[in-house]
């Protein structure tokens, strides 16, 4: 594989939150990678677009990770795209896979890097803005500070164990799950006060409609 | 207060995860705030350098906050910083205050934020790649996938009960208390093995040579 994969983080929405080294990035590359069916329905497309309008002169492939399907599913379908990534890169392509947020936390992209190095190719992350980070931004409050702790914790999960975490806890990814986390921390909140915030597609313009796919909640525990 | 104040994020230390949001913000303001006695031994100042040799042409101003003393001390000059502060917002200005990482994660802008919106003026946050995105980047790893929960620990205070957390934990600002660190790790490693990965200075040009200042650990457990 002579060619080279970029796991690009474009952020969680405003497109101003990509970084330069993203920027340069997908400048560089032949092929950009888009992570849903479709082109127009493609966030990541639509964040890099506003700041790199070009972007439609590049080959750009669809190539979308199945929703919540069994493992062997799953499999088939992540070993189906590092096929065809696979085929880009023997060719020497530069390819940049767009990744909402940042490469390193739940992205589906991870499974392509790892199967890339396994075969000695060349794969690499570039950082982007986790929402987490852009939703205490735009909340204008601080996650931690001190001694605090910050627990990232994907809600669409059983949530039962991290009601007694100390410190700042985010939950991630609710999905479905949001009125059962809701009620979870309202019930928690008659024990212990602590404040709750909620914010949604964060930097998007549709910001803070919920439930969404980029929902995060920040239950801010004084303990 | 008529003047508008950003705690801006410049990233862990490679120049170029700036994002465009944090550059803009840096181009059009008048002030420039460091949080370092020194300009030339400022790494935020360094950092933007690289990317804004103009940054010169800004009023720069030398804002150091106190390390490890008491809550008294502390207070104190956390309200002397904000008088100048305030000063700058009083005469109209645009003023940046530059933060490694990002602002939200154990920022000590975030008590000048705080201070400025008390006394209805402007503040806002610009995020920044959060040192420990930026690790996992250099490392090539995920944090965390599916249900998979992140911990961020600041590691100068007691770990002792964050040994047993679930999922990936992140050990940040372990500064003196690294070897304590590491020997706790060590010994729990003999009872349940696990991958362990120690990143310094990421993205700076010294990466990788503990101990310091950005020294981060990312301790990835499987249960």
């Amino acid at each position: 594989m002579l060619g080279k994969l970029y796991g690009v983080g474009v952020g969680p929405g405003d497109p101003e939150l990509l970084t330069i080294k993203a920027l340069k990035t997908i400048e560089k590359s032949e092929v950009i990678i888009l992570p849903t069916k479709e082109k127009e329905a493609c966030y990541s497309y639509h964040i890099v677009k506003e700041v790199y309008p070009d972007i439609d002169k590049k080959e750009l492939y669809c190539m979308p990770f199945p929703m919540r399907k069994e493992k062997e599913e799953l499999e088939k379908a992540h070993a189906e795209i590092y096929e065809r990534v696979k085929q880009l890169l023997n060719r020497g392509k530069t390819v940049s896979f767009l990744v909402i947020g940042d490469p390193s936390i739940y992205s589906t992209y991870a499974y392509i890097h790892q199967r890339v190095i396994d075969d000695q190719g060349n794969a690499r992350m570039i950082s982007g803005i986790p929402s987490f980070c852009a939703a205490a931004a735009a909340l204008g409050i601080p996650l931690v500070g001190n001694e605090e702790e910050l627990h990232i914790i994907p809600a669409s999960y059983d949530i039962l164990d991290t009601l007694s975490l100390k410190g700042t806890r985010v939950y991630m990814k609710s999905g479905k799950k949001l009125l059962k986390l809701k009620e979870a921390l309202m019930s928690q909140q008659q024990e212990q006060p602590y404040e709750v915030y909620t914010v949604s597609n964060c930097g998007m313009p549709n910001q803070s409609k919920p439930p969404s796919r980029f929902f995060v909640i920040l239950g801010i525990c004084h303990r």
